[in-house]
């Protein structure tokens, strides 16, 4: 039997995640024991408890996790070195956003936002309009991290899904996969769209009058990515004019939305103030990636998220 | 090359059976000419067109598709005979409902209702109380076809499934299975619950005070079989005390709910008014069934829904 692996947890010690380490066979210890440091804290905190540059950190630490996705702050402060392996929570906060953006496109095309701010019972009304996922056809503009987590599930659903990303790759699970430049094919052939591109110069507006025109009078839209690829002018004249069934998002353009905004009051609108990825659902992902790259890191496996210092990611 | 199946089709028509019928080799004719015949129409229009008992359907029609799932007004005139093969719609319609149980589930523990009500950006009050489906243990209470049509979605979703059925026997794709009769396990072991039991004298208030209790404060009750099976009075004192995070129902007891009732007003309360099965989503599963058996037919397999003369369904 091998011995447990030594892993030093701090500033934070949540509970999710001191079961995920000791789960995956790990034995919480001080630092000047540890091979792998899990940090739950800012870099801040990091220099608080090590020292400028995370100088202090003792050279038998020969891995470190780091709790965010994106991991500027770190290389800003000089700690990612060379002499160890660093991982971020790159993904780990995924499927989180994935859930969210299948929960909005279900919500709209069975009609949930309206029966939400029902205070009668109208079955006629709750009928209108409602359609299914099953033998539709939903674009995930995106089809990358996020993007790729929802495509499982829409299958699931009995939807058919067109991943569309810069090259058209393959992509897995996908019917078709298109390039982003062949924005008019998709959305005429799309019944419904999840928007989950990176904003970008290229993608600003990406979703504009003539695509929604393209989607049809029952097509909805979630943008689960940034306000800015959907142009909310045309999604309020799209709405206005029956353009399109409705539109489900998380971000808008500008954001936060201000009060009195039209699409507030439109029941064909759902709006969640940029919340797919709330705080409570935070440590359970980092958990559960820190589960993982434990379990790998004590069987001698590559782990998830690794750091190229030399790259700056 | 065989012949294309003849088919008559009556008295309604819908293009999308008839695609359906079409796209699996069928050819429609008129009745005298059909071996088949896809009535889409009540018992009263079958009898208005082939006579009392449908004694006027031509001996040369081997097999008759019903409409509907449920087939008591067929037998009660007499039209279900010895002579050919029946079949109903049955289990035709559940995938809807299915999809819609999904929809509530995920509108709920991702505080869709709330959002959906708000007219002002508040991330703070959006995030609060939201739960993931991923990691969760969903109980579905009455693991049969509907219920079952949930479990690919669910784990697909990363939700880990006890499927509850009278007897506990296996059910695909459920991670435990356990006899309706272990109720209080059920609902300690059990995140949220999808109650899709029938509505019987044993299931009648299943879901009661003590059951509520067990679920736990973050979680969330989804009803899609009949209002009966939960306990109003005990669900809106819950609520009212902050032991369950919510509920989601297509159906309510009273049904239909009246104005005024405190569950309209409940932000943690989302009502379909029994709209989980629309019109606009019945047409496209009846013509999927449809295709389904026109296939089978042709190929001299065995068809879904048949109905046995003898028994009464």
């Amino acid at each position: 039997m091998t011995s447990p692996l030594a892993v030093h947890l701090g500033p934070q010690t949540p509970d999710p995640v001191v079961r995920a380490v000791e789960g995956a066979g790990g034995r919480l210890v001080a630092v000047e024991e540890a091979r792998a440091v899990v940090w739950v804290g800012d870099a801040a905190s990091f220099t608080e408890a090590f020292g400028e540059r995370g100088a202090g950190l003792p050279p038998t630490v020969e891995w470190v996790q780091l709790p965010s996705a994106g991991i500027e702050s770190w290389f800003s402060a000089g700690i990612v070195d060379e002499d160890r392996v660093w991982t971020s929570a790159v993904g780990a906060y995924g499927s989180a956003v994935a859930e969210h953006a299948v929960a909005l496109l279900l919500a709209g095309v069975r009609g949930l936002g309206r029966a939400a701010r029902a205070r009668s019972w109208d079955n006629g009304a709750a009928a209108e309009g409602q359609v299914s996922l099953r033998g539709a056809t939903v674009a995930v503009l995106g089809a990358g991290g996020i993007g790729a987590l929802t495509i499982p599930v829409l299958n699931a659903l009995g939807a058919r899904v067109i991943a569309v990303t810069r090259s058209g790759r393959e992509v897995p699970g996908a019917a078709e996969c298109l390039p982003a430049a062949e924005t008019t094919t998709i959305f005429e052939r799309a019944d419904h769209v999840i928007v989950a591109a990176p904003a970008t110069a290229e993608t600003a507006a990406l979703v504009g009058a003539a695509e929604l025109a393209a989607l049809g009078p029952q097509g909805w839209v979630v943008n689960i990515a940034r306000g800015s690829l959907v142009d909310t002018e045309a999604l309020v004249e799209a709405l206005r004019d029956g353009r399109i069934g409705g539109a489900a998002l998380d971000v808008t353009d500008p954001e936060p939305l201000p009060d009195g905004h039209p699409l507030w009051a439109d029941p064909r609108v759902i709006i969640t103030p940029h919340s797919a990825n709330p705080p409570s659902l935070q440590t359970p992902a980092l958990a559960e990636r820190i589960g993982e790259n434990v379990r790998r890191f004590a069987a001698g496996e590559e782990l998830l998220g690794r750091v190229d210092p030399g790259a700056g990611y």
